[in-house]
């Protein structure tokens, strides 16, 4: 409990809002926790105050040019300044580092958290992609490096949690929950004309602008249908998705004698967070107590996959296995990006997914160069649709 | 896991429905259970037909006339029929039981069931007057003779669920979850006439008697607030009520760092009677899946102390410590039955509690002798307000 030596963290990502909101987590429990290494790809003035405040002993920015802004903005503040990937895996696997908060969107994630992993450190894992892209290969290195990899994605979270004290063998599914989005219950007719403002405003969760269209179109939730199969070694028939509008219910496990756990609490990303710096122990974060009488009624509804069809295209990657959700996130990433451009429209999102799915074989993989090499792939044959069939 | 051995059960209570329900689990668990002792105080037909189906060893009733029916009625079946509270207690006690089920109702469950603790039995307590009557000897007992205590009400079932895995340390609060029986949301003047016949109607759960009345009144929730201060060492501040008219959140807990936990299902008794027998492995009960988006939606309540002003009295009993809570419970039981027999109006067991507690000094103990003689005064002292008060 009362160890003299704190734990030492790096975030990898500290400028989007999981770094943020892991950097408040550590703030109230200074007397445990310690930052050693702190990386950001664009906001380098957040990231200059953030040293500042922390005293990482190394830092990492995406190119030669950010480097040298955050020096100057620094002055004479001491800290090592990195470049690029190398950089990225030097900050995940310092020697002293113990647990490696992995908050970096998008593929450009993999590679430092495997590296993470590879190192034997504990990974607080907020990227998705690590495990939609190349779930088989990160789940037996960790098990292979002795890497815990514990879920910083409040569903996921939520599932931990519900699992810690059970034994495995005895889940008879898993329920996440998704909000349902700000278009929960339109028709796909309805979602024609939808422009990137509206698809931007989330009715429950303050997130990044990539993880709100996820949101939005419910991509989101079947990517964390693929990373739940691989965290908790599931089938797929034994992760279920409802909607849940009030997000208070962050997911459920049902075991084989028919009960349900549920981990419940205001949407605040500091509870999963704290849980993943801290587990076993439980941190202080300060958060006031859920209110259930004020939050409720909690409302559940099947959801409208007809309407969602991101969420049936993730099953079926699941399904093809291989390489084909690596294909999924890809296409997905790159409609994305598109759509908030303006370049296709909201249900072109699904649309052209599935098409660059249908270009691919669900092909077997066995490194990251695998992964990476289709990653692109898929990435190539997305744009060339879009440029074809875009707006 | 597939140990030769299978663990022996005894069940104090065979025929009650907490006793039928531990049967049906074990029928549809034979390979892992072995019933090794039976007792009952009334049913002696159903009883008989138990021992034929399970034959244990030994099997325990009230009276010498009862054990003379029930050897009549099992013919040449061998066992070992004893009578009384000695015959309970070498049921409780036999060298090779593992597990004993208490499902005894009421304040005759202590004694039988504090020497399966004084044995260091698994004690699979659903008699909530071992806790409400004797808490603090009880548990310090379990403590001292290396007994495991879990619960089978399906609020603390619910609790001990939520904490496996988790550092008691870290408890905010637990969060017993109440149906509000059939009466929520009348006022007091709206509960003057109610008859016992509506007071048993209870719109969830399938209960005995007494438990159907203490949830109409919602001394039931009182009593396990007792209970669970116990159970979990808190202080009565940690422990709240939510009304909850679904009775699928069957309670909750939360922790420091704001997440909640919750267990939740359908309301069968089979799953926390099970979970207490196959702690920590679950067992499988066969029961249908929970399908929240049919039993949705969930709702939440304030619980109107005013109106159900049992609820203040347990708390009450908490703060005055010593033996307030035997009284308390002791008046309850007096007071539930003089009400069936239509001998008090329904919000006189409210009153006529209070009356008695008043009547008491909070007396601090260290026997379970000291307990019993408060109860039997207790007891005495409500019979004597009734005669002069009743109906």
């Amino acid at each position: 409990m009362s160890s003299p030596e704190k734990t030492k963290v790096t975030i990898l990502g500290s400028t989007g809002s999981v770094g943020v909101n892991a950097l408040k987590v550590i703030e109230a429990n200074q007397d445990q926790f310690e930052v050693v290494g702190l990386t950001a790809h664009r906001n380098i003035e957040l990231l200059s105050e953030q040293i500042r405040r922390f005293r990482p002993k190394a830092a990492a920015v995406g190119d030669a040019e950010d480097g040298e802004r955050l020096a100057h903005l620094l002055g004479g503040h001491a800290v090592e300044i990195g470049t690029g990937v190398e950089a990225l895996i030097r900050c995940a696997t310092q020697a002293e580092v113990h647990v490696v908060v992995s908050a970096i969107v998008g593929a450009a994630g993999l590679v430092p958290t495997l590296s993470a992993v590879e190192a034997g450190k504990r990974v607080a894992l907020a990227n998705k992609e690590t495990l939609v892209m190349a779930g088989r290969l990160v789940m037996a290195e960790a098990q292979r490096c002795g890497a815990e990899i514990i879920p910083v994605d409040s569903e996921h979270s939520a599932v931990y949690q519900c699992l810690a004290g059970e034994k495995r063998n005895r889940i008879r599914r898993i329920i996440l929950t998704a909000s349902g989005g700000p278009f929960h219950g339109r028709s796909r007719e309805e979602m024609a004309h939808i422009t990137p403002r509206e698809a931007l405003r989330h009715p429950r969760w303050e997130m990044g602008q990539k993880i709100t269209i996820d949101s939005a179109t419910l991509m989101n939730k079947g990517l964390e249908v693929i990373e739940a199969r691989w965290l908790f070694d599931l089938a797929a028939e034994q992760v279920d998705i409802v909607i849940h509008p009030e997000s208070i219910v962050h997911s459920m496990v049902e075991f084989g004698d028919g009960s349900v756990l549920a981990q419940m609490g205001l949407p605040d990303m500091r509870t999963p967070i704290a849980y993943a710096l801290g587990y076993p122990r439980r941190l202080e974060t300060g958060l006031s107590p859920l209110n259930l009488v004020a939050e409720g009624p909690l409302t559940f509804h099947e959801p409208d996959r007809q309407s969602f069809s991101c969420i049936d295209l993730a099953y079926e990657a699941i399904a093809a296995d291989g390489l084909m959700p690596t294909v999924l996130n890809a296409a997905n990433e790159v409609a994305v990006s598109a759509f908030l451009k303006k370049k296709i429209a909201f249900l072109q999102i699904p649309d052209l997914i599935s098409e660059t799915m249908a270009c691919f074989e669900a092909k077997d993989y066995t490194t990251v160069e695998d992964v990476l090499r289709t990653d692109l792939k898929a990435r190539k044959t997305m744009r060339e649709l879009i440029a074809q069939k875009g707006l």
